[in-house]
């Protein structure tokens, strides 16, 4: 599983001992190999171009294109043959700066240890889009169509502006980097995110809502995974509740709010709230019940090497910490469940999907589901974008009581 | 001059103050920053490649090219398309290894400042072949036509064995890297060699020696130069001797011996033995008369910065040092005059060009001057290889007494 081997090699020259460290991007497949290496390409690059003083609009359409051609050289670990594009590299590593992400930071993340494929829904390794974890679940990496990729940069200098102005404390995702890989012709596009979910805290249920409730319920198949994704029905039937402390309850509804409505600017719609819950007494018994030799992968943060001169600052979160509550440094999406609640629970909230345009191909979706639901479109999920965001928000205010 | 550029930033966060560096790879032309460029993304690239236990045939035909493209990203310091493609990677690696040249101090000593044109023998800047010299006088770079990298290819495994054999203690030229830059479509073939000329020791004298006194004197045009070229005639003429030490003498005379029996195995000749004289008592003299302010051209190692956890590890020499005499650590290829002779000389001593086939073209510029020069040819500096090899052993042999 380690991608890293480190030689000591004693120096014959005056005693010195010499320790060179290959890091390697060794993976399970080439598309992480290349985005290892992309990661470690590009954050380097930019060691060597200092951020404009100002993004221009021609940030904003750039792009780092690299290609290499290996002859009989690196082809144990690497394809011979592959190129990664970075789209508007300064506006990411703006983004990053907004979002308190250290390059360093995103660096070791992204490239200490290989990703992992995020089966935890379920879906087939070939499947599409593609989710992986990075290996400190600080990040997650999604493959994305080249809609998507044209989606995003049509709203990336709004969705800048944004966050700029909400100095990034949002709901929306955090995009941190988009790259297209190329690897024997065969194109990825893969979009680098904050992962709403926690990287301490184990969730334990998740729910995926829309704030309408019509064809909104996981499937039997679903619900007899180890974590399904639940639906705002089984939210509804559950009589589940987002208890949080009043201030954080009010804050979720702001920034809902205001998300959403820079989102219904966008005509962007048919995006999710995900919500997933820790049960700090469920957790405290599954540690407890655990062989010890197996509970390492909460402290897989430890695994990395941390060089003492390089201090990863911390990221801070969206919302004020419980003082006596459980830590929640570094974790951006956490709520903990108030002091005086029957259970210590920690949710993490956050917007995803967010890039579906509502233009001619949603407007054919309202149609269809206008013939089959009858006048009952209201509660649609593809309807028009003003009425989604509103629709959501009410769903969360009535599910903070 | 200085191509680096410190930014203090005080984070927001915590008080912290983080300092990014900018790294900039600005130069003079496009061909020194796609250069330093290449320097900096072929040693990282090394550090995610394990070097291979032994070096395989394989090794000798392998290339790593890189190809960039940006769009409206850092067009202010680089060209926005250029390619850079390494010749053997692992090759060079071990050759550096071999002649004690750290990656890091490599590294270090190409892209800390820009490489400055060598135009001490008074060339054209657009003259080819192009020389540049590192700021810190470790290393030179010098362009080569697609032949001499052919030819270089051609010995290059018998060249590392020989390097191999020998512990790296050869006066041949030390080939660290070889790379082909293209800019605009436009191609530059770089090898990157350490320098004879002493990094702390100015030479006041210099001398191209190839054991043939036919043509074989500077022109008056050159004599006029602060710093001719001066040939075996000139040496000759001015009665010239390189005052050795014995055992330096015994020394040179066998390394001498060894490495043109090797140039002549592989059918090279026409090569030269560079001698560079520095004079002590004439550098303090002239560091006496110099004004303080410019005398920082010496010190310019002490302009870049050195990470405390980073220590260069020194080369040694190909000679032993006198004791009690100058300072030579790091400084291959000088030898001290005895310290009973009537001057404090440092000679810097090495071959030079080496990579003249005898072949085709060879044989027809002996016919050419068998016939100007008659039977005289013996003496003519395109004989046969063996002959060759035999008349400048002897020259230098005489010039020691």
């Amino acid at each position: 599983m380690s991608t890293k081997k480190k030689t000591k090699v004693l120096s014959k020259k005056k005693g010195k001992i010499l320790v060179p460290k290959w890091k390697l991007f060794r993976a399970k497949e080439p598309v992480l190999s290349v985005f290892m290496w992309g990661i470690n390409h590009t954050v380097d690059q930019l060691l060597h171009v200092p951020p404009p003083g100002l993004l221009m609009p021609d940030d904003f359409k750039a792009y780092s294109k690299v290609k290499i051609d290996n002859h009989n050289f690196n082809k144990d670990i690497m394809p011979s043959h592959y190129k990664v594009k970075e789209y508007c590299p300064n506006v990411f590593r703006n983004l990053r700066e907004q979002f308190g992400v250290d390059n360093f930071e995103y660096l070791r993340s992204l490239t200490s240890y290989e990703p992992e494929p995020d089966l935890l829904d379920g879906s087939a390794k070939d499947s599409t889009p593609r989710f992986f974890i990075s290996y400190d679940k600080k990040f997650v990496i999604k493959s994305m169509d080249s809609e998507a990729v044209a989606e995003l940069h049509s709203v990336l200098r709004n969705y800048h502006q944004y966050v700029v102005e909400k100095q990034g404390k949002t709901l929306l995702p955090q995009y941190l980097g988009l790259y297209r890989l190329t690897i024997e012709g065969s194109e990825t596009y893969l979009i680098v995110m904050r992962n709403v979910f926690g990287r301490k805290y184990g969730v334990h249920t998740k729910f995926d809502l829309k704030g309408s409730t019509v064809s909104r319920a996981a499937s039997d198949k679903e619900k007899a995974k180890d974590l399904p994704t639940l639906k705002d029905n089984d939210f509804l039937e559950q009589n589940w509740k987002l208890n949080l402390p009043p201030e954080a309850g009010k804050l979720l509804i702001e920034m809902l709010t205001s998300d959403t409505e820079w989102l219904t600017r966008m005509h962007l719609m048919d995006y999710s709230l995900l919500v997933g819950i820790h049960d700090c007494e469920r957790a405290a018994q599954e540690a407890a019940n655990r062989p010890v030799e197996q509970n390492s992968e909460e402290s897989g943060d430890e695994l990395a090497p941390t060089p003492p001169d390089s201090p990863i600052p911390s990221t801070g979160g969206a919302f004020p910490g419980v003082s006596g509550g459980p830590d929640l440094d570094d974790e951006f999406y956490a709520i903990a469940s108030p002091a005086d609640f029957e259970k210590n629970l920690i949710y993490f909230i956050g917007l995803v999907d967010i890039l579906t345009y509502y233009g001619i191909k949603k407007r054919s979706a309202t149609a269809a589901k206008t013939v089959k639901y009858g006048s009952d479109a209201e509660n649609i999920s593809t309807v028009k974008p003003e009425q989604y965001a509103k629709r959501l928000v009410e769903f969360v205010s009535r599910a903070l009581n």
